[in-house]
């Protein structure tokens, strides 16, 4: 069966309804360590991509079908669903189809690889976050600087557990989306939470050019990450010095400084 | 060929060196259009996707190769490539691959549909301005609420060559994207430009459940725009009255007000 009947935890228990999502596909280790923390915590539906997305930006599904399979991957209480779709994707269907009433709270990661600074604007993790926080749901990404498939994820679990809890407890403005990274130390080497603004940064890219058996050329995109931006108020600067990093985060990208200043222009020629 | 020489069009003529693309892809009459405006103010490479690519987000191409691959389609001036890839891609592969220095302009669009409002989230359009203002040049993305292929692009001509000559003229601060979006009218009904503020609206999504040839469930994503934001000073109400929007973007999506409220959480247990 590819479907089974929407939920309706609500009526069940008295717990949170927690969405978890990622970017890197429904077995993803940082994924699966999330569930496991989630679980303590709430009522847990998992909707994710059956593949890696990273880097998928907030991209959304409107010229493809999108196919969604019920998924048993461990023995957690947890109900689980793979998505041909992206990370927004996932999030749009798991709360206009699948569920029967929005969640408490939707969690996407933990990623593996950094989302700080700039590259949450390319991140299918925080994308997935940040569409929940469209739909009104407070929302969290969290983001582990290791991009190794094998992290030690379980030096940072208490963290997210603390950090979820204050969610839950304070509640998060409508609209505000949490952006959370943790640097790769041990538990007891990190310092602790900084809140912080994002850094600016851009990636200076190199393209290795090769080519195919067949003789054409193509193109394989690498970078290296350039931070512009030494503020100590910074995500970039919280984590190179032992920190997690906060980020709030909203998806109003006006520039309002800067409206008076265009005013002035001759924009009507 | 597949490749033909860098540029380097300082050397060659004193226009500026104008960088075109889009997410709907090379051949689409949107592109073409603001390609043939282009030609009248500077010296115009165009970089665009191979195939439709909208709703991509900010995506970048990771895990897969990107092909390039020059294109004559018309017989105007501009040089052309297809890629393979997505539309930041796009911008990507020419400033750090094809072009020898740095365009003064890049202009994206014009986009078959609006990218007002939170659109600009999902917007492969603005994905691609937005990129370019990350590589610190001055950026302007172009929309007109015409999903048509067919649209009529005659009428807004004038319209863009003004923007475009203010912001050459004028100077945008580093890191501000225009996101200009065109009211769906003849040329003299359109009242004007407003520059405005992106308003606040969500997406109700709707998914249409279908069954393949062989039986599997799956899905089309549908959504209705739901603009939760009467301000007379958003992009919505602009277009709704027959201006044209300007949006002063920025990729810095820190919600700084609330970095104060956060650091009274007991974030660190």
């Amino acid at each position: 069966m590819y479907f089974c009947n929407n939920y309706n935890f609500s009526e069940m228990t008295n717990r949170p309804l927690i969405l978890v999502t990622n970017d890197d596909g429904i077995t993803a280790p940082g994924l699966r360590t999330l569930i496991k923390i989630m679980n303590s915590i709430g009522d847990v539906v998992v909707v994710a991509p059956n593949s890696p997305q990273s880097a998928m930006g907030h991209a959304i599904t409107i010229n493809d079908t999108i196919y969604c399979k019920k998924e048993k991957i461990d023995d957690g209480p947890q109900n689980e669903y793979s998505t041909s779709g992206t990370p927004a994707d996932c999030v749009k269907l798991a709360i206009h189809e699948l569920l029967d009433r929005k969640p408490d709270l939707c969690v996407s990661g933990v990623n593996h690889g950094s989302n700080s600074s700039v590259n949450v604007v390319y991140s299918g993790t925080m994308s997935a976050a940040i569409e929940a926080g469209m739909e009104g749901i407070p929302a969290i990404g969290f983001s582990l600087l290791d991009y190794n498939w094998e992290a030690d994820f379980s030096q940072i679990e208490s963290f997210i557990k603390t950090i979820t809890n204050q969610v839950l407890t304070q509640g998060l403005k409508k609209g505000i989306i949490l952006n959370v990274n943790f640097p790769k130390r041990l538990e007891n080497d990190i310092k602790g939470v900084r809140v912080c603004r994002q850094a600016n940064a851009n990636w200076i890219e190199k393209f290795d050019k090769r080519q195919t058996p067949l003789g054409k050329d193509y193109y394989w995109l690498t970078g290296e990450f350039n931070n512009l931006d030494k503020g100590e108020d910074t995500d970039e600067w919280a984590l190179e010095n032992g920190y997690i990093s906060v980020v709030p985060v909203h998806y109003d990208l006006t520039a309002h400084y800067y409206i008076k200043e265009l005013n002035e222009w001759s924009l009507n020629g």
